[in-house]
């Protein structure tokens, strides 16, 4: 036994001795080493590729000779032949160890390889899909021993991958007698395990070696945009991304509305349920088509969203959610297939999964921050806001961890302003108004040049300058303050107090200009004064939300700030802090965490592992409900102003000084938006 | 302890000590005593009614005094005045222990209680259904501890029943929460419990307690007629019977008509599977109507059916089963929805159990034969036949059983048969020749008089004499031949051979006239002599699978007979016998199990682990393929006369003596059917 060859895998350090002849895929799958393979080392698949070192390795006690694995053999000669090997690398199913050697499990090769992630903070996504796929050789049929072909599959996947037991998607089963003849009784299962328990489903089959790949769909569906990532199961890379606007505006364009629209429409939640549905499989067949791949390789989709579009996503009239307590038919997560769902085009066995909700306002997309996150890792207190028409607000740290979500409305997406559209090109996404000019220049999405700089006109000009986006919109209302144009209240300055004719009469208010094209028949871009009381309520629900779990945690400030969300990553911190939509920290300790709820679910759909994480997570948070605390509305009518009446924000002024100047006219309600909320409204 | 007063159960004999005031439901319970609750104790339900005794119980060594139970309280005397309470019965979950006690659980209060069958051989099925109902008090959502209303129920069931995790089907899910508000928190669920190990699934809810009743329907799908039986699941009665023709008939009569129907047109498959699911449905709606329920109350379905139907059922083509190996796409048993089958009367989330196949020509309706005949537990050699379009025939004993199935085609079932339909009130289903005077008297169903009987004549009046069904023409073939009307080799003579002018001649060949209503515009019913080979065909496939069994087994005669199927019961032995159906057996041997079959099905919807007994059985039996054995077609050959030419029947011949007669023509087809077969035919 001893004076078998020893044998040393990296990076896993794993090592141990085997007879002359052994592959080494074998030695791997003895020695537990994260060595791929879908063929089951028959030498057609690839997945197993290594790459032995030879010469000197004091460190792990051997030197390796030249011919420590067996010769390069027909079946690496004919797939090099055809596909092509990098050089150095081997088939760990083909090579056969001769002698002491190391072997180097490259990433590609590793069935859990980590895929990096941009955000530089975040963690990586190490890849353990819920869906993998599985080559076997099956049993023809014997008229003397009769068995079905699925039982003969079951047994092929006994005996060539260790699989005790497993069940078949019913649509998959009708198909299963044609794949395996075609196949020659060679056929690719795509397995699917909803838990570390329940027997594998066969979810998709293919004749022969399924080179094709497999997908999954990460799906942030938010009230006003559905945004969805395509994403290699295999690999974990995203491949496509693609957003759409949910139909369902046209019902209401915040969730209240919405679930008004199904209380007072008999019919009314199943008329939003389908139109979402149907979103989706346009948003599907979009995406498959950008990626070049039939939407049949979708086998996995992971929904995160608020509860109501949770509910209407499955078909649950959320009348419930619209008045206290809140209830959730259900807050646990959810396997489904594709066509429980109707979603058409996906294939019908595809396996959906849906994020827990937290509470009845905290819904899945909060349990997805959560999740790639990690509030409850932190060592310092971070407040978390992932900001869309809804917020979902964490704060946290290693000690505790509390959730709630704040109505801010569609104004931070661009809707009921103006000027306001979603991102896209031609929207103004950055703004500076000079304070002494007080003349504004700005940046346009699909346009890395600021209006002021040489051949910006030329680059928009085939887009045009469209609107204004949420990060626009935030920035201007913000720079508005810092230029001096706009009072604490929020009011907009006339020409005469202003000294600029950009602050232009509109009926008893006024308006500041950004960019008239109306003279061409183009758009007249303003900030009005409707505008700013939109944002006003919306970054006042957001920081009332923030304020209440810091009353609840007991605290006065945070250590850090995550700002999450679809547009989190264009919101300056500095603009943030000046509008007060957050608490107040130093300029360095807010980060952008990119679409977070879209990463929970992309987290979600690599790694089933983190599935059974957010599912323990959300038991171990602490809802709090907005909707019912009298502190809630204290904080809110508060946190209208600009800045803060109540806040010094020490570390702001260190930065940039705000002007006490006002612009009070004197009684009227100043043209304030917003008149589907029950809020009070603090004084102008 | 000890002086605690002494309980004891009958039937069962379970006897314990309990403290003063305990229920007698919680000692029931404790003791593992079968009683019955829905209502968990609550006093609602009436399940859980005992008996007490009184007096001296010498056996039990005790004595119980007259307040061994506590007094008859309110909730038993508002029960006793809404709905009557019989007397001496009280409510388990009220009466509360005193003194020793001896307490008789009557057989309608406990939960696994017998259904006797009509069949005197066959076993008692005990009640044990997947499906249960369980009443609850769920807890009403707080806004401060927020939990899904489905969690909320799953807590109700672990804490009020024991049951430690659920699922729930989703179309159940987006009603659940408008019927937990309707009943105030206190709801009836109904629960599934597919395998021992699975968590149950809820597949219905009622607001409050629900007290309509749960059913099931047992379903033998065969090829000609679908045949459904309407059960109580709680009672396990038969509460409505009916019957409908196959409508795929118009693909193809036979099976393998059908397969080819299949192979010949693309899509023909997917037309066929509609077409059974809608006959389905239009049974389902129909037998719910008869029995007055809606159809919402079936919330399970066992079906059995050979393995064509089984794959036209569950939407896969058959084109296998048509070519050897004859491969099942599967042949375990299955558990799915309504809705994956597309059953659009039962309710989307009633569960469907299909049993196993045996094989690719022996289905899920031999199994649930075997199930019901039990061959594997008869001390002596059991030969039993379902006789349907496909014949399932099994021979065995406590050491070994093996099975077959024969393509014996409709004739048995009165189609391919000049006046044939299927057994109806009108259709002739008896018949008499005198051997003297070759007069035929008959019987029709919907009236137990003879022909020859006074009053049959205008007991018949309404239905009028349509036809001849199954057993009807059996019985006219062998009692052509023991009238010396036919010959041995199935030729039935002319007036002048024969002496009566009752044969008529009907073009080269000879017809027997049962009766001529044609006259006053009603029909003729003839036994033709293409009747005769059409039954000639059916019957010595029959006779032909059985021997195989008998060879496999190494045996030349059987011990006993069981005659199955639809019409199986109405089958007379002795005229089996002269035909030759069946191996020869002393005529006491010969028993009838109706429809065992259907009866199968019954067990399995009545009784889960009848369920797993079956998916264990079929493991154990030794199929046999006739398609593809030589010595079915040997067997086939020599089994067309009547009787055979090689067999002496020393049995037989001690009860009726065949004449010898001869009505050889010389040359020629004579007339006969089947021109769809491709088996070698027999010289006539």
């Amino acid at each position: 036994m001893s004076s078998d060859p020893l044998v040393v895998f990296t990076p896993s350090g794993k090592r141990g001795r085997f007879p002359v002849g052994t592959p080494v895929l074998t030695a791997a799958r003895q020695l537990g080493v994260d060595l791929d393979s879908v063929c089951g080392g028959r030498g057609i698949c690839s997945k197993c590729q290594i790459t032995p070192s030879y010469g000197a390795f004091p460190k792990h006690g051997l030197t390796v000779a030249s011919d420590a694995l067996s010769k390069w053999n027909a079946v690496e000669a004919r797939y090099d032949e055809k596909r092509g090997l990098k050089p150095g690398r081997r088939l760990g199913c083909q090579a056969k160890i001769e002698g002491d050697v190391v072997i180097d499990v490259p990433a590609e090769s590793q069935v859990h390889r980590q895929v990096v992630r941009k955000e530089a903070t975040a963690r990586a996504i190490q890849m353990d899909p819920a869906t993998r796929l599985y080559f076997i050789e099956v049993d023809e049929p014997d008229m003397h021993e009769p068995t079905g072909d699925l039982e003969r599959v079951a047994r092929a996947l006994r005996d060539q991958w260790d699989i005790a037991s497993v069940g078949i998607a019913f649509p998959v089963l009708s198909r299963l007698q044609t794949i395996l003849r075609k196949g020659g009784w060679r056929i690719t299962v795509a397995l699917h395990s909803a838990t570390e328990g329940s027997a594998p489903k066969i979810v998709a089959a293919w004749p022969g070696l399924h080179e094709g790949g497999l997908f999954g769909l990460a799906i942030d569906l938010g009230s006003t945009t559905i945004a969805a990532h395509l994403t290699d199961l295999d690999t974990g890379a995203v491949v496509a991304s693609q957003g759409l606007m949910n139909p369902q505006i046209r019902f209401g364009e915040d969730l209240m509305s919405r679930v008004s629209y199904a209380m007072m429409n008999p019919g009314g939640d199943q008329e939003m349920t389908r139109t979402v549905r149907e979103a989706i499989d346009t948003l599907t067949a979009a995406i498959a088509e950008e990626a070049g791949i039939t939407p049949e390789l979708i086998l996995e989709a992971v929904f995160v969203c608020n509860p109501v579009m949770h509910h209407l996503l499955i078909g649950i009239d959320p009348v419930e959610l619209g008045q206290a307590p809140f209830a959730l038919a259900t807050s646990s997560s959810m396997t489904l297939s594709a066509a429980e769902l109707s979603l058409g085009i996906l294939p019908a066995a595809a396996q959906i999964y849906i994020l827990p909700c937290i509470a009845g306002h905290v819904g899945a997309d909060a349990a997805a921050v959560a999740l790639s996150e990690q509030p409850g890792q932190s060592p310092d207190l971070a407040l978390i806001v992932d900001v869309g028409t809804n917020a979902e607000i964490l704060l946290g740290d290693t000690e505790r961890v509390l959730a709630c979500s704040s109505p801010t409305g569609p104004a931070f997406e661009g809707a009921q302003i103006s000027a306001g559209q979603r991102a896209a090109p031609g929207a103004i996404e950055a703004i500076r108004i000079d304070p002494v000019t007080k003349a504004p220049r700005f940046r346009v999405i699909g346009c890395p040049l600021w209006s002021d700089e040489d051949g910006f006109w030329e680059a928009v000009a085939s887009t045009g300058i469209t609107g204004i986006c949420g990060s626009g919109i935030i920035e201007a209302v913000a720079e508005l303050r810092i230029a001096g144009l706009m009072d604490p209240s929020g009011l907009i300055g006339s020409a005469e107090q202003t000294g600029t004719d950009r602050c232009v009469a509109e009926g008893r208010t006024h308006a500041y200009l950004i960019h008239d094209a109306s003279a061409d028949g183009g758009p007249r871009i303003t900030v009005t004064q409707g505008d700013i009381r939109a944002i006003q309520l919306a970054k006042s629900a957001l920081y009332a939300g923030a304020r209440l779990l810091m009353d609840e945690r007991g605290v006065d400030k945070v250590d850090r700030v995550v700002l999450a969300g679809a547009f989190g990553a264009h919101i300056s911190p500095l603009h943030a802090m000046v509008l007060g939509m957050i608490p107040d920290v130093p300029l360095e300790k807010v980060t952008s965490a990119g679409n977070a709820a879209g990463t929970g679910a992309r987290i979600a759909l690599c790694n089933k592992a983190a599935r059974r994480e957010i599912e323990r997570m959300v038991g171990e948070i602490s809802k709090i409900e907005t909707a019912i605390e009298p502190r809630f509305q204290e904080h809110f009518v508060a946190a209208n102003a600009i800045p803060h009446a109540t806040d010094p924000f020490p570390e702001l002024s260190a930065i940039v000084t705000l002007p006490s100047v006002s612009f009070n006219q004197g009684g009227g309600d100043p043209g304030a938006t917003g008149g589907r909320r029950r809020r009070r409204r603090s004084p102008a």
